[in-house]
């Protein structure tokens, strides 16, 4: 059954001279990258939430979409979505989806009401999945919409919101492994404060980190074999929120003993809002062993808030991919997920299409100049060249724990060490990577 | 000896009616502020760099101050720049002042010279404490400015840039431990990266945590008493500088297992650059354990580069003193300094009074309501009583590790929780601190 | 009659030493500050839309609010919304109110019903100001809330939408004009893109332009004596606004012929968006002869979205009254409006009144404080003295037209001309302004 | 004669394969491109003061180069310098260069040895030039790093730096003149302000007015055909720049009658800090009517200060390209001028030589890509349907004065008018330009 919401239910590759706006131009998922098909190296998924649950609202404005499962208060109206959603995943051939329990569901008013229609969709989801053949990148819970999550979910001054939380992340984890979710996502939107002046920091940090190892328990208790992800972001909606960027989810991590069981999921538009280059905060959580998958949606550098549009600039992409291929890819099962949203004055339905058209081409010019940069091997024959004066025994033992700042003070002296600086060559680097991108 | 260079040697108090320039109108060094001196309370401390060494220039000019002890390129000249430094000191009744090698002796060329020359002027700064009573709050490493450390100190990938950083660390240390100083404070201007490609991020961080354990070794062996502390800032000079916030110092230290040897110095304005809020990097440091001393100077808001501005916005500084009192002050032996530079076209000798004068009063006028804050309560309060849900046996119990996802969606279920919010009353407590400011 | 929304109907002036957060502690509308009654001087106004219309939406949350007056989509609750309005402002003794009509009327769903429906609440307004003595300072359009409105109101590509955001402009002269409204804003929160690549900037140069020309006739046409107003905002909702600041305003007035029709409303919030501070915002538009008015609410400086919040610095707000004071106040018409809304947390009724008594009790405090600087003359005598040089007869002829590049290089090379800097003396100016916030 | 500096005289042109660095893989002069050579098109300019007179300091660092040519404090080194730079140009091909009074000769201490020493030299450029056939884009005078700047060039409250300004501008409008400089430049990184509290904004709006005048005068005076630009900077080194963007220059010079005289160069990095993007800038430029020339230098858009980074994004490129094609390219004389300097641990010779490649390069992709776009129409004639509706007669009678508020919305209730919003199509332009990215 086709619903006839887009005018095709498959987007072909066409190849770079296509002028097609409904096919690919890059992304062709069996073209082989560093030894994989590209579909397997990528790992796309659309969002369910952004693309079908948001209805076009901004600050200043209403609803600007007009769709058939609108309005999105009855089972009924859930199930046409799931049906234009799995239109949209074929068409794409996107191998995964990620979901909250917010989006699939509509609100019936009580946490019990909700489960149920959360269960019967479930369901729909798993036939469906079982039909077209696309799988689920991760789930998560949506604690942040609802007035009720308004001052925090885990971190709420009121241990009955942590309760309800709980109960929402039990189910949501629930369907995650029902549906062979390969991860789970924790986003903590209200998890911060609106101000300081109301707020006890050490109270809810103790609180966050209770709900996360619980989080972890639950996993193993019922065998989700899965990577359990914070998904970092500085601030929006709230003041400023916990899981700042990568570094503070680290600290956050080790400061509860977590830092083996939860690993991160890192969105260029978020990276972005921090301060930070997608890039460094993908290659940060690989240094600290917290890598797990990537939000490839980018914010405008000039808007301060986020505008999770779709990614369109391939030397920013092929960044990011460069550090995520020099570690071996998303091997621990993580993938390359869609948090974007059309623009809200994009309002045909193929619009959808359109957008993820434009960001599969993008991330798969983005891996192939990644790929080609690491088969050359210019760039990190260069880094390890730079380096490699601390490959000597005395400086691996000083870094292994030998020496002192007395001992070292007085090879200096003696040794008459006046260090000559080198240059860093970053415009040559840079035009290193242009010649790839 | 009276250099002449200011005119006066002495700021008096004078109360708040006072329209004299050189004088203070709120900072009585001997009025009790919550059971101690407010002189004991504040700690203020002049930084030597910004005020003595710092010639003017900004990356679209050159020096505009005109000093008699320029050029600063012997140590004769060193010696008439320490001369009016002590008299700014005692003029201002200033207990303490801060340090970097550079800033005390000139650059001759080579370690080995600058190092005697550096201890020579250490003598002399030394008789000048014995003369003055003033003291040294902290001590620290100019490991930024010359060209060596282009590509950083510890983290340089040049090991000899190691070693000399070292070297340099030792000889500060020792100054610092010399001339009584009470802690000792390591900035990484350089502790980062300008581009990503030519960085080996696992590579820097394990230099840069060899050389703090380096530091905390040397600590110990020398019977160095005082905090050892690292002072966050999230770039520039750098594009990238590792101890970017707070949070992130945190995730280092506990990476390092040095999170009960190190602590941090907060600096308002490389909060506001990290995008936070300066009561926001206090109270979490205090929440982390890690809280030390505080760098008061003001960043202007809309400057995107570091203006280290004496602070002036009296609300702004209330809520810092506020969560540093409610914490026992600094008891471990920080104290507030002012790593503030007069605005460049602040040419006038007695502009560098002024500019204390205004700090040290907008501080002084910062702690008394702070002080007041506390006495009164009503903030605290409210902040236990929006928590106090939590104090029950239950929720103390799945804090301290008891419940499971599982157990408390049951209970939600089983007793149909529906979580009813409550205001955060963000505009009364706002109301409320404008009550003390 | 009144509705028992609120707890008090009546806000009490007692004093800075009150502690009840339901009085004025600084707003007595009767003092006297510089030759007029606070009440005059200040102007205050209430915004029906964030108090009333807005229902606590954020971008990843909904509704927390919970009005006697929703769904707000029947007349018969925008009566209800009227009455606890107008109970609020008499609470307060606030003398005017600001509208848009959208905030005013249900939607209806055409032009006509909701025309109607305006008309008929424009007219229980009416007897409401009768009623309580409450005035409305300006009246202003909706036209970016609607999803006609998503690609502009004047400057959409679509005549049809111009066509319908003029007859709702007209629609809301009326209004105004019925209301005795003293002044009508354009806020052109849709009048720019969201992308360059759909834009034509010159086709919607000449569309805004035009549309302000009508309105500007249109004014003289009925006989409306108050001030047209355009309030700048750079960015959000759109990513470009052309109304970006006071200086782009200017310039768009220059070329269309305006700029003695029209004037700017100046809000704290959106200067500091646009990388400027409040007052000099202001102290430009008096500068060029355009100043109007103000909204007193302010931005967060590090959330890069509009915060809207009640203005709590008493040292800001102190600079931005120094200048409307200087500059003879709201002489032509003008008010300090607060385009402020309560935090979403902040869920009590009484938190409406609570709001607006801290930014009232915010702008006195500045009023005066101003009034303190403006009656002492320091600041002011500074500027005039730093000028002096200028008052030559030779440089005032220079200024008038005299003098050439040629001839004053001439007087260079003769005289010898040598300029000494001389200090700015910030801190100076900074301490002074200290003395009276 | 050659230095010997550089490794090379001549960057060939190898093509894209080329893995030389010292070659351009993209820029080919010769190329036809919209029926013109590509060095015609691009008309590329080497900035004298990065690339030659800066030394590598930063805030926080001191100088980090090591050239020949320093200290550049005689006439002699100054010589040297020149020599360098020529050879630099010419190898790179580049048909411009541009320059300061100040990066061409030593500081001598007063306003006639300098101009003596400034003379001196200009004879030796105007022989460079004839010998290598490199031309000068536009001459500028350094109004900003001598102290006697600090407070301001024309903008400053002592006449007597009015007066230094107006005879520098003087002798580098002549010296730009006897160069054949095409255009002459004004930035005016002094002409703001440090503090709103010792300023003026109506007095030095009338003298930067009057200098303005002058400058215009002047140029008539003596026959300069050339453009007078002002180049826009919205803050650093001044917290405040009266220059800000395009659109407040563009009220400037409305206010004094100067927009059909003076135009603007516009930096991509000084767009990216006044909050636009490049083509914003330029489109809006054209738009005015006051579009002169481009400075191609980038800006991290995440350092808050001013990094001039060369190009590297050819997208980002290709917009601004794009626009300048569409309006006619630099038929009034203007060109790409890289306001570019190398990171300062970029110390090699030979980084000067790459830093340029790679800029030039991605300039000419950029430009390619815009030929290839404006070729293919698509993008444009999406844009001239989407306003189609407004090419009626009706609705070009309103736009030319026709119409009114009362008529129009006597027309919607009439006609019932109810707009349908159309779909901005943003990701599929998008996905358009990727097409030739």
């Amino acid at each position: 059954m086709n619903t006839g919401f887009f005018s095709t239910d498959k987007i072909p590759f066409e190849g770079p001279d296509s002028t097609n706006p409904l096919a690919f131009r890059h992304y062709d998922p069996d073209e082989i990258v560093l030894g994989k098909r590209m579909e397997d190296q990528l790992r796309f998924a659309v969002a369910y939430w952004h693309s079908f649950a948001w209805e076009g609202l901004d600050p200043f404005g209403g609803p600007t979409f007009d769709r058939p499962w609108y309005p999105q208060d009855s089972v009924e109206n859930a199930k046409v979505k799931a049906d234009v959603a799995f239109e949209l995943f074929s068409a794409l051939g996107a191998p995964f989806y990620c979901f909250h329990d917010a989006d699939m569901r509509p609100d019936l008013g009580n946490f019990s009401a909700n489960k149920r229609a959360f269960d019967e969709i479930v369901e729909i989801f798993a036939a469906k999945q079982e039909e077209t053949g696309v799988k689920l990148l991760w789930g998560t819970a949506n604690l942040f919409s609802h007035r009720r999550f308004m001052s925090g979910a885990s971190t709420n001054p009121d241990p009955e919101v942590f309760a309800y939380s709980a109960a929402t992340i039990k189910s949501c984890m629930d369907a995650t492994k029902k549906l062979g979710g390969q991860n789970y996502v924790l986003w903590g939107g209200r998890e911060g404060y609106e101000t300081l002046l109301n707020t006890d920091l050490g109270r809810e940090d103790q609180q966050m980190g209770r709900m996360l190892h619980m989080v972890v328990e639950y996993k193993h208790a019922i065998g989700f074999e899965g990577q359990i992800m914070i998904e970092p972001k500085p601030q929006e909606p709230s003041k400023h929120q916990y899981d700042y960027d990568v570094a503070t989810v680290y600290g956050f991590l080790k400061r509860h003993g977590l830092e083996n069981e939860v690993r991160v999921n890192i969105e260029q538009g978020h990276s972005i809002l921090a301060g930070h280059s997608w890039e460094h905060e993908i290659a940060l959580a690989q240094t600290l062993g917290i890598f797990g998958s990537i939000d490839a949606n980018r914010n405008d550098y000039q808007s301060g808030w986020d505008t999770d549009q779709f990614p369109n600039n391939v030397p920013e992409v092929a960044l990011a991919y460069y550090h995520i291929l020099k570690h071996g890819g998303f091997e621990a099962g993580g993938g390359t997920n869609f948090d974007s949203k059309l623009r809200r004055q994009s309002i045909d339905a193929d619009d959808l299409l359109i957008g993820h058209i434009g960001g599969m081409d993008t991330c798969a010019r983005g891996l192939k100049a990644a790929a080609a940069m690491i088969e050359d091997g210019t760039m990190s024959d260069f880094v390890d060249e730079r380096y490699s004066g601390w490959n000597s025994d005395y400086w691996q033992g000083v870094l292994a724990g030998g020496g002192s700042l007395d001992e070292i003070a007085r090879k200096v002296e003696d040794e008459g060490i006046e260090p000559e600086p080198r240059s860093g060559k970053q415009e040559y680097l840079e035009n290193v990577v242009n010649r790839f991108v």
